[in-house]
């Protein structure tokens, strides 16, 4: 006989899933859509629960159907239907993909002429960060047959919902904050001079596997005599050496949550100029620690940050923002730069990520993840050195 | 002083990149294209290099503009410069993003009005397979903005070329095939009766991280008691046990390119039915072995495995295909089904992955990954076992 341990803490409710529905259609009531239509994993994820690394797949769109009033209907292709029955829908439909000439589109159709029998306005999200997964000319061939449906941008609908996170969002990210706090804090034990990027890379990675994230599809970074210059690579041969400073930044995962945050690492000694750089990235990141809460704007959480960068001679303005919303993503809605006037909310899950040049074009990155609560911020990540750590072992 | 060990098996050559762009531009001339606008990330890196898992945050666009003659032309966010700037390409022009206002798309129209000053019609990839990786809305507000050109479905361009691949590509591909066969082949000694699914997956995960996979971003499967109906499934916390069935499907990753192929387990013991499923699974595959070669359809190497299961009592219309290519991406053009009449040509890369249900709702699925020689199929992973193997230590 099995025993089956089907953790409390993986999935959501059904209860959280109807609620997520009831607060979208609130919002399409206001904006006025008669339906909305998603075709991304997030989307989907978010209001089915429905799982899977299968979207890697190019091949088959996926369609989930959020209707004025009702539970969210799936129009999938059939090889997900097993997976998706086992989530909180019960409205499932499919067809047999991949099939070029009609890949959904006309059963997406029907489904759709039944939830807006009269016609009306369909929200599709259209709008920053966002995109359609469906091939283009598949949906102007869904457009043309509907033929009394005006198609309006339903962004809102899903940035409002997803900025503000749930008790079990929240706890989900906590988690895979503190596996990944416990990768970074274990790591000088495991990279010496010596190591290539790649390999320790590939340490840290194991080890947070072997600490209980899901996968680590995100990790980056950088090493280089006494700094670097680039924040998004993936690792190279190069091997690290004594003056070295390291940078990795991972978007690690637990049950579809992510991670968001870096740490930096020395290697035998360090600079001056690089241990400067460190204190002053950290005195920024604990601005924005006390600035943060609800009732203040990104724009005004942004300037906190940059008001400690400018003080130590720095320009806060080089890499477009210093931080932005995670949770199913790496990066979500808002971002904090002076151009985004976001209210912040409790609950919502943020990274304070100051950033700037420092001496011959280094750039010097620190990252945490937060979480706004009534009374201010509360952290996810622990909290980085207050000195850059030096890894002395070879 | 640091030793660089820039592994020549790593990234390609400009001259492929040149290839591969002539062959482009040949195929956009007699489409009548005068430039081709890429969005995704398998499009930018084929022609560019440039190789990033930043693409997992929606936050950015990113462009690559094909001219009909000369050098492709990056249009991207000022973070990824420093990245690009390492690649063949000479042109590239950023933007600080995020910028919601205006994010790349005057840029982006810019250059496409400077590549097309006489307008014409820009190829956009919108056909099966593809979609737009930019908010909808700001490419309408691109549409608008280029008055003299009209823009049609490019997807012809990247799917005849990506389909056949290079040797430099075969021989990425070949790599991660061997590595995703030497730890099929170490399964049994890592996952024993009683291991959670969960454990199972991250040790094989891990495994094939030490064994030199670069990243594991596709592993589905599934367990149960003398089979399973679901084979797209990520890991769950039931427990293996006497009598189940295990399926591991992976899409793992060397230098960017992807293997997909599958194994099954039997713990403790394997019913007959499951046996003659596995044989009869396993010499479909046999038959696609045999019978993949330049010259004929992909629907007739469908034939020839659909044959098989025919001939066993099973029906092969139940998943929709039974192979499929692949390469930069887990799957790719083309289909092995009866829809798809695309002609196999020498270097496509493919899978075969012949499937079927068996006793009570149970699925079957063996996959192999071969790449199309003058003179038939040369496998890429290593054959499975001829018989289902069964693993009995606790």
């Amino acid at each position: 006989m099995a025993i089956y341990h089907p953790h409390a803490d993986r999935g959501f409710t059904t209860v959280e899933f109807e609620q997520r529905t009831a607060a979208a259609q609130k919002i399409m009531s206001r904006l006025g859509l008669g339906a909305l239509l998603l075709t991304n994993e997030p989307e989907v994820r978010y209001f089915t629960g429905f799982d899977t690394v299968f979207w890697l797949s190019p091949t088959r769109p996926w369609f989930v159907v959020i209707p004025a009033k009702g539970a969210p209907i799936a129009v999938i292709p059939e090889i997900g239907g097993p997976s998706m029955s086992q989530t909180w829908l019960s409205d499932i439909r499919t067809w047999l993909a991949p099939q070029p000439g009609d890949d959904g589109v006309s059963l997406l159709a029907t489904t759709l002429r039944e939830v807006m029998p009269a016609g009306g306005v369909l929200g599709v999200p259209m709008g920053h960060e966002t995109h359609i997964r469906m091939p283009a000319a598949d949906f102007e061939a869904l457009r043309t047959r509907l033929t009394n449906v005006k198609i309006a941008d339903g962004t809102e609908v899903i940035r409002s919902l997803r900025m503000v996170k749930s008790e079990a969002e929240i706890s989900k990210i906590a988690r895979i904050c503190s596996i990944a706090s416990s990768a970074f804090e274990n790591l000088p034990n495991l990279v010496k001079i010596g190591d290539s990027e790649r390999q320790a890379f590939t340490k840290f990675k194991i080890d947070l596997l072997q600490k209980g994230a899901d996968d680590v599809p995100y990790l980056v970074g950088s090493s280089g005599p006494n700094g670097f210059s680039d924040v998004i690579n993936k690792p190279s041969d190069r091997l690290i050496e004594k003056g070295d400073l390291l940078l990795l930044d991972t978007g690690s995962i637990f049950d579809g949550y992510s991670c968001d945050f870096d740490r930096n690492f020395a290697f035998g000694h360090a600079s001056d100029e690089a241990k400067i750089a460190y204190d002053l990235a950290y005195r920024a990141t604990e601005a924005g620690l006390t600035a943060a809460r609800p009732g203040i704007t990104t724009s005004q959480l942004w300037s906190a940050m940059a008001n400690v960068l400018e003080s130590g001679g720095c320009s806060a303005h080089q890499i477009g923002r210093m931080g932005h919303g995670l949770g199913m993503q790496v990066t979500e809605w808002p971002s904090l730069m002076p151009e985004d006037h976001t209210l912040i909310e409790a609950g919502m899950v943020l990274t304070l990520e100051p950033g700037f040049a420092f001496g011959d074009g280094k750039m010097m990155l620190h990252e945490e993840n937060i979480v706004i609560r009534e009374d201010g911020a509360e952290l996810l990540s622990r909290r980085a050195p207050a000195e850059l750590p030096i890894i002395t072992s070879r």
